[in-house]
């Protein structure tokens, strides 16, 4: 059974499992305006690139809720506000930027003579549609997906894109997910993934609340795992993938292509199709996000490195097409170019 | 400036920087017994291939100074029960054994009618010898790497192989002392190496202190670092060199290897000579330590990871020689096979 890690609250909060408390408290956090859900997706309180567009289209609802009874233009005027505010929260993942814009777009299509309040209720009902098609399309990727972890699988999956990540059973988790709904062995190499450990506190946790056997690693033990043939298939998921294939997944998911590629490891990488960005040719396009340096210098609060350290702390890296054995989507196994129907390059 | 690791205390304890305390704080604990000795190399208060060698020799020396007053029987009998426990503490690097054999061979050949004094004497000179040697070591290793390190290089390194790991300045981080005593500009990446973070807490400490710019990654950034050319080469220390040139290492150093090689990055291996065990064909029967589960589930105490997450913790991994364009010794630059006189093998 896969946790739930957004939900709305009785009084219509964003209901959010707050994911830096994990593994050590599973601590529940309603978020009660538009602000609090940007200062949750900035501190990493809710994050995975699904999620936080679920999470953002949400906030804009809770964001707007007390501005019902008002007219439609100071209700829309606090509508791109919010929207703004949400939006510059993170810049890699394009899914907050996809779900915002269909957002601001519904509410622009209302009629014109509709009030805060009905816009408000479509927007609702738009938010929950977002986050109920996340949860379809996370199932219908493991579906696609399931053929690439048969019984007895050893399977690497990088950060987190599980559970904790989407509105359903996660992206690369979801193949993994069905397998062992279906009866199947399967184990889990899960990367604890520097700096901010999403797979050790995170993939670790949900994995083990659903009863699926995993082992974590430091990140740098996938490497002799994949000469030692430990490691049938690498799954991870992705925050922006370019027209060409190219993707950003978090910081460490290009060595673990290469490394695949190195030793014949299938490597896949599995996202909604939402995270397709067509309008980027190549991965050269995507930005990349750099945190602080105090989320290396220091681990729960305390200095593992000199605090006059130079940190280089970019949260994302970019995996060329060619890595790539194929793309796991609601749509299917597919390989790129994305947008234009035809199918060409990447790793096969 | 390079740091000084050991030293003998004025009442002949073994002085060392507790390494487990560092960056937070520099402690220095003078190691009254051999057991004292034993659980700092076990424990990691002392660590790095070299310096655990240094640090059994002057061990042996500590620990018998109580009986020196005593027949030779006796003497030689707690010199072996100490020399057999401090030789089980840690099973990857064979400089702790080649350290060991040296100091009980040096005390079974002295004549059969020495006492313990005159023993103790002998074996008081030989732990000071290995420790010059290892210094002298660590210089000619700079010496012979430093074409590796010309004016504007960017060198990235693993763990710590610097003064911190030996008696003197350190094997990879040698040529980069002497490259910046040379008044060479030179900019280090440390990989703060995950479980034990010895480049973060250590390295990233060191060059800081003899005031070496360098900038600390966490090990998965290491891979786009080379796929963007900010890497000119990376140098790395090594616990055990196998005849045909396969070595072991921190985890961490084979994927590095991978990738060095991926992006045409040169790739170095600096150690003493001492390093080599010419009795091993290849990396194979490298004995490689699995550590405890704790190691990677807490950082500082605090669960990083669920309590009943099972972890799977490898200390080193083996770089096979096929990968390695050098090897930077105190006898210059070397390719293997190591033992026999000829070389081949390796890359070039």
């Amino acid at each position: 059974m896969s946790v739930q890690a957004i939900a709305w609250s009785p009084s219509g909060a964003v209901r959010i499992v707050d994911q830096r408390a994990l593994p050590e408290a599973k601590i529940e956090r309603d978020l009660e305006s538009g602000e609090a859900v940007a200062e949750a997706i900035r501190t990493l309180q809710v994050r995975g690139a699904p999620l936080i567009g679920i999470a953002a289209a949400m906030g804009l609802v809770t964001g707007t809720r007390e501005l019902r009874a008002g007219p439609r233009d100071r209700f829309l005027g606090r509508l791109d506000e919010l929207a703004r505010l949400l939006g510059a929260t993170r810049p890699t993942a394009v899914n907050l930027r996809w779900a915002l814009d269909r957002m601001t777009r519904v509410a622009a299509a209302t009629p014109s003579d509709w009030g805060g309040s009905g816009v408000w209720e479509r927007l609702q009902a738009e938010a929950t549609a977002i986050w109920e098609e996340d949860r379809a399309m996370c199932r219908r990727i493991g579906e696609a997906g399931l053929p690439l972890v048969p019984d007895g699988a050893k399977v690497l999956t990088h950060c987190n894109a599980g559970a904790l990540a989407t509105g359903g059973i996660g992206t690369a988790l979801a193949p993994i997910y069905l397998a062992h709904e279906a009866g199947r062995r399967v184990h889990v190499f899960v990367d604890e993934t520097r700096p901010v450990l999403q797979g050790a506190r995170l993939t670790a946790w949900e994995l083990g609340h659903a009863g699926i056997p995993c082992t974590v690693i430091v990140d740098a033990v996938a490497g002799s795992l994949m000469r030692r043939a430990q490691v049938d298939v690498v799954i991870v998921g992705a925050d922006r993938i370019a027209a060409n294939g190219d993707f950003a997944n978090k910081i460490g998911t290009y060595p673990l292509a290469v490394l695949a590629l190195h030793h014949g490891v299938p490597f896949y990488c599995a996202a909604p199709s939402t995270t397709i960005d067509a309008t980027l040719a190549d991965g050269e396009g995507i930005p990349l996000e750099q945190r602080g340096p105090e989320e290396v210098r220091t681990v729960a609060g305390r200095p593992i490195a000199p605090a006059a350290a130079a940190v280089l702390n970019p949260a994302f890296d970019v995996t060329p097409a060619r890595y790539v054995s194929g793309f796991v989507t609601e749509r299917g196994l597919e390989h790129p170019p994305f947008g234009d129907g035809e199918e060409r390059g990447g790793r096969r």
